[in-house]
């Protein structure tokens, strides 16, 4: 087992349907890297919280945790409410190196993913 | 210019700095499809409202209507508030035709594209 794990960080929603394409996106990135943890953690409404869910890799053994939040942009979520509870994770789990990504939407190659998808959609 | 509009829906935010990536998103579109008018809409919190879009492209000649939210996922803002919205829309726009496209989500590309991007990311 490598000592990275990865956790996929989504806001959450009341509609239990709302979480599939991130499962999803949890499934293709554990099929990649079988000897990876790849996890899910939410913001709101769902579970685990990021808290639990960093507990639990720590206790499976990882060293050094790639979060990914699953934003579409940097709002307030990802400026001020998330650098302020990895701050907390850090401090109750001094042990670990905690990278976070930028937001989907910082990404170039998925905002081209997304127009490609709207053309051929549009195209009518 | 082509009487078809498409309006890239998101939900928005108090930053400012929130709408850059679906600002981008318009660019290229437009970009790709010069004749055709590419226009922004928020849910809450940023203007224009999806109303005040759907009037000024129809005010522009537009006949079709592709609606294109910009969420990760379908929980209650598509499920519950877009249709009724959009039902509002079209009792007053009865001649326009608007087709509304999935969420981001529902797309098996864009799925694979954010997990070849978290796989780059994390490949330490």
């Amino acid at each position: 087992m490598s000592d990275q794990a990865i956790i996929l960080f989504a806001h959450g929603a009341r509609d239990a349907e709302w979480a599939a394409p991130f499962g999803s996106i949890q499934k293709q990135l554990q099929a990649a890297r079988p000897d990876t943890q790849v996890a899910l953690a939410f913001q709101d409404f769902m579970t685990p919280t990021l808290e639990a869910a960093v507990a639990q890799s720590a206790a499976q053994g990882a060293r050094r945790i790639v979060l990914v939040p699953l934003f579409m942009a940097q709002g307030g979520h990802l400026k001020q409410d998330l650098p302020r509870l990895v701050g907390k994770i850090r401090e109750r789990h001094p042990q670990l190196e905690i990278r976070v990504m930028p937001a989907i939407g910082d990404a170039p190659e998925i905002l081209r993913a997304i127009t490609d998808w709207v053309l051929r959609g549009a195209s009518v």
